[in-house]
């Protein structure tokens, strides 16, 4: 019997991001693998397990999930987002290669989503309308001298910069110096663009300037971007404001 | 009576990638706008008028929705992938700020999609697993020293990096340009992505490395992952190579 493991996102936290894909991989599963939150945003079956585990927990999570589908189960394991953007597609191809011959045979099948990054910026008009990156402000598995190296390299270089996991409670700091570091490179007035639990009923959008970004308060639910030179606000009368990235590009010194 | 402009994503070519929240804009229309192989993908309805334009009229397609939706009408104007990522979105935002007063009190809502590079990196793995980018090689708008610029500062800062664009009639030298300059920071090694109309049936995958990418077919529909240091191909007997980025770091020297 063989079974067949997919790796499926959510998008951001609300059942109209969810793809036909993913409601369809969600419904074939004989079991659900996931950090509860998660879990507990897909309908319940009868027919269905669930095995919820700690956000910390992913190798973990991805090795018990890659068993049970060399049982022979239809084995999905949900994520946030979309599972190739910082979240379970890397950690399960890590225990596939690591773990034993046959999770090489399974038939693995990743289903993506909507990233927080593109749900903020629907949000609020299209400030990654132009060159981006996308980067995580944790340092648990890269030293924090090669994150201000990466920002320097982005914001020097005209790219828009979408902050992924910028404050923990284990990760006080690392916000504040990131934006000190981004104004070395980007005019006081650069947009910035706070997202938190987009598509959530306490979703909240805020756009600053880079000058006020670092008292401007952040948490683990909050995708933040930081535009370029060619990063605009557009006001509008009683409605937000949009932000975009023009996709014409004001020439940067060499 | 007040009008509604809706820029919807599409996702790449096949209704599975299609979101709830999309498929609900495209129903409500009364009229959609687009380029005419993105509004052939949704199925007609006999109460809905079309407006097919040509690839290049961005800002003219955006200019006649908006004049659409401030006479009081339902409007969608369709993309692939996502309308924010080198897309409708920019355009429309632009023209908003360029355009009458009454176009900025327009209720505007961007219906985020599934990117090329989410889609791509979905097929073959996790390539995105870690900090990456997303630069489009057209320089149309922007001039080729940029390009190499933002080429230059993504490699060697370690970005994974989501190659828009990379090949058109009218630029045939600038892909084998870009993969000349990567190769100044980056391994011969380095794991390449080809994805060629993903989510179509003519659909095509290849891994090759960085030393043999500029020999490698690239067209329109093409989207190119750059691997980094971290970037690797999980072999498997019988199926297609898994290929990851590890959220764990290889230092890089500075």
């Amino acid at each position: 019997m063989s079974g067949r493991l997919s790796v499926v996102g959510l998008g951001p936290g609300d059942a109209r991001y969810l793809t036909a894909e993913a409601v369809e991989a969600l419904d074939a599963a004989h079991a659900l693998y996931g950090y509860g939150p998660y879990l507990e945003r897909v309908p319940e079956r009868a027919s269905q397990r669930r095995y919820a585990s700690d956000n910390r927990e992913e190798r973990v999570r991805a090795a018990a999930a890659l068993a049970h589908a060399a049982q022979g189960a239809l084995v999905a394991v949900v994520s946030g987002g979309d599972p190739g953007v910082f979240a379970m597609a890397a950690a399960i191809c890590e225990e596939i290669e690591s773990g034993p011959e046959s999770w090489r045979m399974l038939d693995v099948s990743i289903v993506p989503g909507i990233t927080a990054m593109l749900a903020v910026a629907a949000r609020i008009g299209a400030p990654l309308g132009h060159d981006f990156c996308a980067l995580s402000l944790s340092d648990n598995l890269k030293p924090w001298h090669l994150i201000e190296r990466r920002l320097d390299a982005a914001a020097s270089a005209g790219f828009v910069i979408a902050l992924y996991n910028p404050v923990s409670r284990a990760r006080p700091w690392q916000f504040a110096a990131a934006i000190e570091r981004l104004r070395r490179h980007l005019p006081p007035s650069t947009p910035v663009v706070f997202g938190r639990a987009v598509g959530r009923p306490d979703e909240q959008m805020d756009v600053v300037m880079l000058n006020a970004a670092d008292a401007t308060p952040a948490d683990m639910a909050t995708l933040v971007i930081v535009g370029s030179r060619e990063t605009r606000v557009v006001d509008r009368p009683g409605r937000t404001p949009l932000v975009y990235t023009s996709r014409a590009v004001v020439e940067v010194s060499a």
